[in-house]
């Protein structure tokens, strides 16, 4: 499963005492080929970690052989010492495989503002190298986690040839700023602009679409690496269905397990008059902290919505606004709707519709309520 | 104090049984001229509770010659007999007060989607007209009161003139959208372009400036009403800033009171390239749950800080950008500054300064903290 279910990846996750309570906390992926191409998007954070800086380079080659990812620091704000180290580890990666440091990207998640110990991540790649396997990917999965309660992979098959993948993130939520990490790969034949394409297609429509608390991350990565050992070169819109598919189902998962949530919360937004309206809006109602507390008190509160709606530039006439809450139109024509009393709010998943009653267009966004549990996962001294 | 601090106002609050636990909950503010010049600033959410659209209305003809008030009901999202409600309350001022409705404001607040008790409203109005008073303006504060702690008026002295105020919205936090209802009176004899220039330029950069949660009402209402009966015509320049003075003393006011809140966020955005960018910077920071989080935990997360710049479209480079919290520099140049040991967070009120170094340019937001009693409060059901 995970990154080691498509063949030509070995992966390895171990504790190389980077986090101090000796829990895993490095992960490394090699592709062992015969292909090494590679596709990534990165944090749209102006402010960005010095393994962004880093893997942004690499990724410009559209060749990966290896990714160092680590937990227990996000190596962000760290000035060029920061850039230093994320260097030196990749450096230290491609000595050990024997591969170039410019097709070793680096991913990193924790504390900002912090630098690595550096004495030891460096030798907890040479163990994690020699410890490479064809079935370390859930490994690899489990080292990436920071506070994730469960680790994260997701796998989808074609006519032989497969996708897998794994992530870490708490929704975003996660102390530090969280920080998403994902790696997925295939043994697909397919060369570095077909997975670029998939890989923008997908993420535009999954993990761009997961806003957990509003927060952007300086961390945020997404890597899609092919070996190509499969040696079946799939028609495109099925490759690319594959990796929204395993895109999708671990945006979901970052939802199912944010930092101290206890909904999720999704949003689709119908009858707009373009995608851009339907995501300004759907992003609006998600970032909401009023309605956030109101989903986590159970209560249908459909006037939140309608205000957030009101904070947008997307065409709707207020009188026309239609807003479902788990099915029941609380909301009919900007005004009272059905009885909200008839609105059942127990279960984990919320489902409000939003309907702006201008168009055809649609999008759907994920969000969390917002917690007391949020507040102080994310208050705590340091964090 | 209050709107009765200029001469030529009378002001009456009581309690007309709109809210159900018998509090205050309908003021009445009477302007008695000569002169009844008038400005308003509303919310720009797009959808607008009844009694907005009715006074913007009242406001284009730049007279006004009395506000309603209530508390226990926003009138919002209540359709055609919302406003309907709004002008029967407009239309029975001006007959008890023998005006014309069409200067007669009205300002609501309290839960959205629920229309107002018309039957209580109404003898409400009649028996507020019967108390009106000259010294009727701190009880008119105290009827505008949603979960506000206290009741907020604010009094600005000139040369043979005055500026007062009273305010009500806890920072825009409290439950049914907090809304922020403004009403200051003067007695200085200036025309409703002055107003509304003064009041404009108030507002900017006070009320507008304040953004506890980012989240906007769909009442939001700030009227400023001259009477002219001082008989003195104040230098702009002076009446201006006696304007300001009271916007800004009222907005601090609303930023102390925040429901739940443990801390008042003063941020400061220096050395931008332009003042909006210092703006759009300031909002971003206060928006940032999970700083927000870090301040209520007292924990000087400067990283969050950075990483809200990041998402901003300002003029800045990150590896130049400085921070400091309560007077320490945590950040220089994009990484690690002084020690962060040495912030002092224990006060209620925190200081964080961004600097760009891009520029002049200069800008204040104040927000709060977020806490689980935030949550709390904002989670009841039908709140």
């Amino acid at each position: 499963m995970s990154v080691t279910a498509a063949k030509g990846f070995t992966a390895a996750g171990i504790a190389a005492g980077i986090k101090e309570n000796g829990n895993p906390d490095l992960a490394l992926v090699v592709n062992n080929g015969p292909r090494r191409a590679a596709a990534g998007v990165f944090t749209s954070n102006r402010v960005k970690a010095a393994p962004v800086l880093w893997s942004e380079q690499v990724l410009a080659g559209g060749q990966v052989s290896a990714v160092v990812l680590n937990s227990g620091g996000a190596n962000a704000c760290t000035g060029p010492r920061g850039f230093q180290d994320t260097h030196a580890t990749a450096e230290k990666a491609a000595e050990v495989l024997g591969r170039g440091a410019i097709e070793v990207a680096v991913c990193s998640t924790g504390l900002i503002g912090v630098l690595l110990p550096m004495d030891k991540l460096l030798p907890g790649v040479e163990t994690a190298a020699a410890q490479l396997s064809e079935h370390g990917g859930e490994k690899a999965a489990i080292a990436i986690k920071t506070t994730d309660t469960v680790h994260k992979t997701s796998v989808a098959e074609g006519d032989g040839w497969t996708v897998g993948g794994m992530a870490k993130g708490a929704g975003m939520l996660a102390p530090g700023l969280a920080t998403m990490l994902v790696v997925i790969t295939t043994d697909a034949d397919v060369d570095s602009a077909v997975l670029d394409e998939a890989l923008r297609a997908a993420t535009r429509v999954t993990f761009d679409r997961v806003d957990s608390d509003g927060c952007m991350s300086t961390n945020d990565t997404v890597l899609l690496l092919a070996s190509g050992s499969s040696e079946v070169t799939p028609e495109y819109g099925e490759f690319a269905e594959a990796v929204k598919a395993v895109c999708a189902d671990l945006a979901r998962q970052l939802i199912g397990d944010a930092e101290g949530a206890g909904k999720d919360i999704k949003i689709e937004v119908v009858g707009a008059a373009t995608e851009d309206d339907a995501v300004e809006v759907g992003r609006s109602i998600a970032r909401n902290n009023l309605l956030k507390c109101a989903i986590h008190g159970e209560d249908p509160n459909w006037g939140r919505v309608l205000s957030a709606i009101g904070t947008t530039g997307a065409a709707f006439e207020p009188d026309r606004l239609n807003v479902a809450i788990n099915g029941v139109w609380v909301c009919k024509n900007g005004g009272v709707g059905e009885d909200r009393d008839k609105v059942d709010m127990r279960y984990r998943e919320v489902h409000i519709v939003a309907d702006l009653a201008a168009g055809d267009a649609t999008a759907t966004i994920w969000t969390n309520d917002l917690t007391a549990d949020y507040v102080h996962e994310n208050s705590a001294y340091s964090s």
